[in-house]
């Protein structure tokens, strides 16, 4: 089963470890199963006055900590390895979790071990990780926030995820690289109590005991008290956005439900979900109910159903409006409809939606897609993909579901920080710099 | 003050009305103010299990109904007198109020008295109107809804709306007039109780005593037990959409509120608060603030605020995404900007937007309209419009807020009945016919 | 060679042909092949007065027709034999040409053989067919238009097409099916000579010497004298409109051509020419030159590049304006791109243009499709799309190239013929109707 | 009726003229009407090999030059007074032509005299301004071009236009300002012939007979014999692009035409003409006629048609495609039509258009613009706006008509200089930025 790892973390039990310059004991240089890991931490998501946004409070400090990466970004593997290992040095009780091409390619160049997971199949997710992560970073773009939040796709709690942008600014709001001291430590103590805010650091007792021996996983969380000194203030809380996702299931002709993932029951998706003619040279129909009744029969290249998060990607191209993520509200976006009068709709977050594949239709199957990954083929006449939007709630103050996003803050602006989105899509606008200019007139 | 009014009433007085062929007791055919009307009777709008629409309860039965007609419209006038006659004949406690034109128009074939209010100046709303109306009905299309809801534009609490479609069909859920009978009694039974659904109809005590009578106004709210045999059962209330309007204030350039009604404070809008270039040349220059933050400078022929219901009427037009009406949200429309990449935005309802016009326009001022009135002329450089979605929300399963329409209920079909908005969708997305046919491909 | 053609003509050699019940003599129910046939007539293309449409003038009567039918239409074989029964009976000298197979279905219904092709392979067309045939007439829509003129898509030449709207209207300018004998009457009259206008038919000759025999094709020219009595005056020619084609060469990533047919040499298209993403995941990126020069590198699902005629095609559903057909020009329309600003363009048809998938694109390969027929693939980085637009041009009032659309006439309304598109743009823009109403507020 | 210049030339009758410095004489320091300067040169348009611009060659060199500036921009003067300065001594034999405000701001500052007119009122343009002016240069940006442009709006034959960019870019093929020198001797050569390329410079005959003096102007066309020297190689004409304009008539109710201009007949635009609601809140039913043939009822905020060169202005912003100049084609733009399947139409150039306002309309009239200029008030329901594209044609190789815009060459690509377009857009689709980015996914 653990195969692929396996093959994987062969190297750390090499002698030949020893040409590495930081490690004097070749043991550390290992790749280990993520499953090896204590269980995961899960925070709470506060309600704070006069504020979109929420607090995050940890029960107990983040131990597990998942690094994702931009694919085929030359340069970005040298920020990994300076985060890697200033995680690793400032807070030692932490484990990384890597991807298992990311493991592979740094963990000789690391004096510790790292965590990895079996790559899944193309229609599947990592076993494991969602029970284990306490704390997701990113660096790279919107896609990389994009792939870190499909690994959990299955899993109705998501980590937090902290986003670092590498390069073009995106729209999910992430935190400038060479900030990433100050966001991680944010993260890290947001929730710690203000009693330990001002005493030393550190405590003799974190080193003696290092909490990161895979031989002893550790089996009583680590207490704030024990890293006491690193405290920011209780106002320092990191601030919260839940993404609300789009809870897919893609039932085939027999009413039979088609697992988009290893897992069964519903998948989830950040952006959103896209039925599209793929390679058929024909246009689809699509029959389109809504809260169970049919609204209308979609001539078109296909169907987007997306998120207000997943509003500012396929669904923009595609002519739909910009919908801020605190909407809470599906999109129901038309691919190139060969009707000029089916506009872009706004539904309900809580209706369910249906698009099934009418018996009209000749030529290929269409394809399915969720958050940009092709579930199987063979999808044809008569399947259905049902959606609904996913219950962001609170019962007494406290949230849950969707993606909780960290959100940036600006040092000293404290009332401000809920305006983040506003921010990104200022920064955006400017490409909404005039179209020629004829003097002020048109 | 009543002058208007009272002009208009003075036929009332006169011996002529003997002319008239209904009626041997010429002082019934009277124009009368409505500040006469004994007070309004407001319902509750109850939370219904498993459905998103409200159910309408009155505390006791509606008396002053309020009747608005299309303008401009040959053969309206005869539906209106049809309407007024069944109401008064079957509901004999009711009071009829019409418009001032129309109460002009029609009070002559009408063998009871009607009342009316002085028609408002152009930037104003007709006294009492809103402290004595109990149910607004409407015969025409949207623009007629928009007009009556116009006329509470300064109320917190619009009364329910009953819309009847006379023509084209619209987008605002409207009945059919030939159900007028079903419609009204529908409304009208709305929460009373089952103990006196059965018993025989009517009551001596009805005719016995006029509440109609000017001299005499009802002092103690009429009951249902005085009515008993018209319920429908408890199960037939009438179905109830809150609208969520959105409340606008308009600043001068100095700060100070300019009053766009007679009444201090903000205006509601139902639809959509424009700012247009009107009849200047320029470009407008429009900086767009979000929750308190600068988002962007819009160059533009104006802006469009649109709640959720006026997403399909002018920011339609203008590009606008249709947006169902349960989605708490603004919408923020460019109308034709020079920016290619300025597109619409959908923004949380509880988001407060500035627009202000920028130091660097010039050329002639810009026009604000509310719901297509235009308001006072002589907004200029430094002017702001300041838009909040108005509150609709539930304490304890009671809804307050927004502009209560009764949503058209089809019998026998109970549960579906949420589905009003796919339904009308689906009757415009009919012109979602294929624009030219080339067998199916493209 | 010819296998295909020879394994579908063998029925007519056989015995069991006495079956039909029309025929007496089983050798006249055959499937013949398209080579046997005389060689084509070519018409010339006059400059009108005041017009601009084109005059149809044949040198003698057309022989060669090719009819084609829309596919998966139940019922319309019907109309297809009525169709070829009156051709028959009323020009005895006429061949007809089928596509294989409408040829093997209906031919043993008629009583006199038709001819027919070899189905040509994916990327190829039918040899000998635009060598033999004089005229084409489709019945079916658009769809059906474009597929006839695919059959020609390696000619420099194409025959006139004469098109039969059978079901949903189209914007091709079609003619209605109940029509087809005046429609058929005044395209084969079309520029004979007034001289034998009210002479009597027919003429014995004609029955005498069958000249569909096909041991004896025609070797010479058949005159309008020998069918004298037909013209309609000399008023009454055919009107013909010149669309434009789409010259297209692919080429792969070593510079050197794709062919897209059997034949060598560019490939027309009366639509467009789609470089699309396919079911590829990705965004292609997509470097575009216009007159040899770089314009822009579009992000995007793909491009089209369309002629005037494709206007109303696949580019009005990605955005791209209604272009008339007598505009000449090409549209260069992007699907669904990621940058908001990149808006349709509308080039002059002289202008060259290059598609060239950049050396960032990854994932699959890109599709590229001619008029709704997707071509070999295997177009990866480096490979080119080089359109331009066909000349259509008149040296001394004679016109050459493009597809001969013979546009519908008006009995009786002779000036307004050449407003076709728009009586046909009308047509379609009742679906032009308003989406909603208001009371003509908005 | 020469009031208005002769009330702005006064001060150089005055003898406070003696304060200036460069002058010695006062007499020079003059404004002068434009009537008094000897009659236009008007140059030829030859078709070059291979390329769609076109030479531009002088039959003697251009001696009357108008230099208009963009508006309530601050520094412009400076470059003003630089430029014609230069021209001045460069040139000797040149007259400067300003617009009446220009004049009165700079002539103080001039050691010559320079020539203005009165200023038109609204609805007019200016006397003798076409018949004087050999060429025109503008210093500003597209608006700047468009008012040039519309100085000659009533004129046939429009000089040639030489353009600066003094700010952000433009679409209309501006020179950059710092370019002044080699821009203004290419255009001034252009055409002169290689005879005289080498000989020396200045040639006496130049100085001792100042052609600029007002007493005595030239009755003789200046020779390039008399300049030679300057000639940079007959490879070096100035490059021509013709914009053609729309010739526009406005007919009252009446069926009288509304002249727009003091001149009788059509209006000439650049850019476009527009029919829009201004004011009046009620949308605008509009038919709109195609051919001389009804082609569909708008209801929306107005019409635009618009020239090519006019497609990146108004109807850019209302949907419109970007249109080549060099298409021959007329663009039909609907402002916020309550239709959603009316769709931008291109239409052939030579096609008459027809905008009526029907009977249907109430409220307020509707408002037209010509190029930006609004024309007089007071049209109403009947009104007709017809437009046809100028004929921008050549016989035997010399073109006529509309606006003859010089494009700016690049030194030692020859071969390419027909490329501006693609340039201009190539520079204005930069903002043709990604919005947002994913990875490279979406």
């Amino acid at each position: 089963m653990n195969s692929l790892v396996q093959r994987r973390i062969l190297p750390w039990r090499s002698p030949s470890s020893s040409a590495r310059s930081f490690s004097s004991t070749p043991l550390l240089c290992l790749i280990q199963p993520v499953s090896s890991l204590p269980d995961r931490v899960s925070p709470s998501y506060i309600q704070r006055p006069s504020n979109n946004l929420l607090s995050l409070q940890w029960p107990s400090p983040p131990r597990n900590i998942l690094i994702t990466k931009k694919k085929r970004t030359p340069g970005i593997t040298s920020s990994l390895i300076e985060y890697v290992t200033h995680l690793s040095s400032t807070y030692p009780s932490i484990n990384i979790i890597l991807e298992p091409t990311s493991a592979a390619e740094i963990h000789a160049h690391l004096p510790f071990p790292v965590y990895t997971y079996d790559e899944p199949a193309r229609t599947s997710v990592p076993a494991h990780l969602s029970d284990k992560t306490d704390l997701v970073c990113t660096l790279g773009g919107d896609g990389t926030i994009l792939r870190a939040s499909s690994l959990f796709s299955h899993a109705a709690t998501v980590p937090p995820i902290l986003s670092f942008a590498m390069g073009t600014i995106g729209f999910l709001g992430e935190w400038k690289f060479k900030e990433y001291k100050r966001a991680f430590r944010e993260v890290y103590m947001s929730g710690a109590s203000d009693a330990y805010a001002n005493l030393s650091f550190p405590s003799p007792s974190l080193t003696s005991t290092p909490p990161t021996s895979p031989s002893d996983p550790l089996d009583k969380p680590l207490s704030y008290a024990d890293i006491r000194g690193m405290s920011m203030g209780s106002n320092r809380t990191a601030r919260i956005l839940l993404r609300n996702r789009l809870k897919v299931g893609v039932f085939g002709p027999d009413g039979i439900r088609i697992n988009t993932t290893s897992h069964p029951g519903d998948t989830y998706a950040l952006n959103e979900v896209i039925v599209h003619r793929g390679s058929s040279p024909h246009l689809k129909i699509i029959d389109v109910f809504v809260g169970g009744r049919f609204l209308t029969e979609a001539v078109a290249d296909g169907m987007i159903i997306s998120s207000p998060t997943g509003s500012t990607a396929y669904s923009l191209s595609s002519g739909g409006s910009i919908v801020h993520p605190l909407v809470p509200s599906l999109l129901l976006t038309p691919i190139c409809p060969r009707s000029l009068s089916f506009r872009p709709l706004v539904l309900p977050a809580e209706t369910p939606i249906t698009l099934r594949l009418g018996a009209k239709n000749r030529g290929r199957e269409v394809e399915v897609s969720i958050d940009g990954k092709r579930i199987s083929e063979g999808i044809g006449v008569g399947m259905e993909v049902r959606v609904l939007g996913e219950e962001v709630k609170s019962e007494t103050g406290e949230w849950r579901g969707g993606v909780p996003s960290i959100v940036r803050g600006v040092e000293g602006l404290e009332e401000r920080e809920e305006d983040h989105w506003v921010g990104g899509l200022n920064a955006l606008l400017k490409f909404n710099y005039p179209f020629g200019d004829q003097d002020g007139e048109r």
